[in-house]
């Protein structure tokens, strides 16, 4: 019991694979939500409890002394592995988090075959439960009296209410980097379980949103489906006894340190590489993990029924789509990943001439070719179907000097982005199309007016003061 | 211009078949809505103007002098068919009416793949207006001074403001059959089709919705995405200088003309072929269409987690599930149907014995085999992801002596029914399977107190005074 401010995430800010010599090897951790934290705590000595993941961290983890994994010579804080075992892992992490508490809050499921509820979901949920758990137990060993715990995400929304249970003394901060679902789609869980991570979530002191809508539609959750009473000005919930304050905290990005990692050499190179293939060419750039809600396929349609409509632009542009892996367990997401590599090869198949390919799909991920695109992008197209805030659309108006952003109206990031932006219905694909051919022929002069609002929106809210700001609300509880 | 009462909707109260000899030949045409409202207008001079949809209709329509079909011997109201382009008619009803409107008020979208916008669609959206205004025309040239006009159902969403502009004089009443999405889902539509949907029902001077859940979500709607000024203590809707009244209409059965038709000689001839199939066991029945918001095959897997989890009802009961064909012009719907055949044959496989065969399914439609199977049931399923009304709901216990009712939340008629039913979620496979066990437990008396308010509630809203309520609305105007 020693630490005074305390972080909980599914991942971590590290992570380790065995080599072949049997010597552990250690990378960052990858992931927005963890590069995030990572800059926001850097130079504290707040401890991150997060779960092993890869075998390599398996291993790290048992050999830690008192739970402690060894840093090597990163600078990060420091990090406590749990060892949760593989079975009730992939269950909690894959079944119940990633494809039913992820698929409720983005509205993507085929509801006329899934979600299906039985005695399979039943041994998962219990297996969520127990991760959550674990996570609540090592906070509740870990944490100084009054300390105060920073809980993390859709994978721990159990984990506030089991360590108050523990531990009355902490002061616990939940939050939400996704959307949240209108209780009409929330129900479709079963009434116990929607019940149960509510009040999971509200065991916490502090429930943050990344955006109005998402704190909107859990309160909207609570007092539908909980009956709890809801306080929709000073924007609190109240239920059984206890007062959790709503917070909406949209996190941005810290801009001065992207622009020093996209003048680094590799994304030099990169540039130079890209300039070479593009030519005098207008570039259409997406960036996204192929995840269902990122709304490739979408996308790259909707780039289709562009050229078919504007030959002539044909020859003129081209569209560079990033798409990395993503959640490779899920078989939807592999099929996914395909649908989107056949709609690429039909476009190319349908336009491309000898010299010009008018889509470049790259599957493998990048970073630094990623930063290189936004540097040379005339536009950026962020079309998900839904989604918590989407950091690309914050990125990429740092990094451009004249891009033009088309922005889906169901990211987050279109309540501060909006205005600069060319919104889109992102499942309107005739709207889509519409608005790349709106940004290509956007004025010069406009561009760089929007470009300079989207800049300041984008690192309003650095990863770090947004964290302060949660530390904050909390020590004043 | 003669009529002082019309009805618009897409099927009419008859349908043409055109037999080998070249002859036309007539039947009552099929579905809840069109039996409802033949009940409702029988014996009134109520001009029903619906939508050529067979052939044999078609044929029927062009021969038709003043555009009046010959009723043959039938005691209905008076006809007139819409010869319309069968191209439009197909654009207007399956790709958007069917596969579009009915899909998003039911949830129904598997997100990420669907629905896609397209130059496509909006072809199709063309053909949904061109179908709208061939109704909105007919209806101004049949419609006497003042006339009162009843449009039914999302097929028909745009005439109402189509026909006032036609006819301002007229009082126009909407009526919505199905369930209303709440806005987070709505918004799926483009922008642009959504308003026009929106105001396409404020139009009318009434619009009509079977419970207060779907008329709030209607409003919501309004409020969200028109901007409109909503009035819910009134049930008002203000928008573009007008007032449309929300009217809520719980449609139920008449309970003596549905005893009479289930006591006629071919229901007691199934009666007792069913009796020697079933023998002393007990019963379980559905009857649905096979409709993708109907869960046939979540109901399927619920029976059969039942049948795992209570061994000792294996020999001791049936279920009895009718699946009768829909829509099998949409290749979604094959494929369920498909899913639905192949999960009871797993069933059947996995537990029928020498002398019991634990499922039976039917996918042929038999009105009189649905009535006696009502009839004998122990326990009625009706268990839809969502659902307007379903009469299904309330036939079911004014034919049986002592049915208990498994009833979906989500079903329009639990705000009357769901106190005297067992309630489910019907995404949850273990709650619906926990329920079939629990309301075959259900003691006799407790069945008895049950059945007798279920009736009364089922039939106190017959269509015959569901109708004349609206026409008062509409009078008081």
């Amino acid at each position: 019991m020693s630490s005074s401010v305390l972080i909980a995430s599914n991942r971590g800010p590290v992570s380790f694979a065995i080599a072949e010599d049997g010597s552990l090897t250690m990378a960052r951790g990858a992931g927005g939500l963890v590069s995030g934290l990572t800059e926001a705590v850097k130079g504290t000595d707040a401890l991150w409890i997060c779960a092993a993941i890869s075998e390599g961290d398996r291993y790290a983890a048992r050999k830690a002394p008192n739970g402690r994994i060894d840093k090597g010579g990163y600078d990060i804080t420091p990090v406590r592995m749990l060892d949760i075992p593989p079975a009730t892992f992939d269950r909690a992490y894959n079944s119940v988090a990633n494809s039913t508490l992820w698929y409720v809050n983005h509205l993507l499921y085929n509801t006329s075959l899934a979600p299906q509820f039985d005695t399979t979901f039943r041994r998962e949920w219990q297996a969520y439960r127990d991760y959550n758990d674990a996570f609540a137990t090592a906070l509740a060993e870990e944490a100084a009296p009054w300390a105060r715990v920073m809980v993390q995400d859709y994978h721990l929304a159990l984990t506030p209410l089991m360590l108050r249970e523990q531990r009355p003394d902490l002061r616990i901060a939940h939050f939400s980097h996704t959307p949240w679902a209108p209780p009409e789609y929330f129900s479709l869980l079963p009434d116990d379980v929607a019940a149960e991570v509510l009040t999971g979530i509200l065991g916490a002191d502090h429930a943050g949103f990344l955006t109005g809508r998402w704190a909107s539609a859990f309160m909207d959750c609570c007092e539908v489906i909980l009956g709890a009473t809801v306080d929709r000005e000073r924007r609190t919930v109240r239920y059984d006894k206890r007062t959790t304050q709503i917070g909406v905290h949209p996190l941005g990005v810290d801009g001065e340190a992207l622009l020093a990692r996209a003048t680094a050499p590799d994304v030099e190179s990169h540039m130079a590489a890209l300039k070479d293939l593009i030519g005098d060419r207008k570039l259409i750039v997406r960036v996204d993990r192929t995840e269902l809600s990122k709304n490739i396929l979408r996308g790259l349609t909707a780039y289709r029924e562009f050229l078919e409509k504007h030959p002539e632009w044909h020859g003129r542009v081209v569209h560079l789509a990033f798409a990395y892996p993503s959640r490779h367990d899920l078989p939807e997401y592999r099929e996914y990943t395909a649908a989107v590599q056949r709609c690429a090869k039909e476009i190319e198949d349908e336009y491309a001439t000898d010299d010009w390919d008018p889509i470049i799909l790259h599957v493998r991920d990048d970073y630094a070719r990623s930063l290189a695109a936004y540097r040379l992008a005339d536009v950026l197209l962020v079309n998900p179907i839904r989604d918590g805030m989407n950091l690309v659309a914050k990125e990429g108006p740092i990094l451009s000097e004249r891009c033009a952003l088309v922005l889906s109206r169901e990211a987050g990031a279109a309540a501060e982005l909006g205005q600069d932006s060319l919104l889109v219905n992102p499942f309107d694909i005739s709207g889509t199309a519409a608005a790349l051919h709106e940004a290509l022929l956007l004025p010069e002069t406009e561009r760089i007016r929007r470009i300079a609002r989207l800049r300041k929106a984008s690192t309003a809210m650095p990863p770090r003061r947004w964290f302060e700001e949660q530390l904050a609300a909390l020590a004043a509880r």
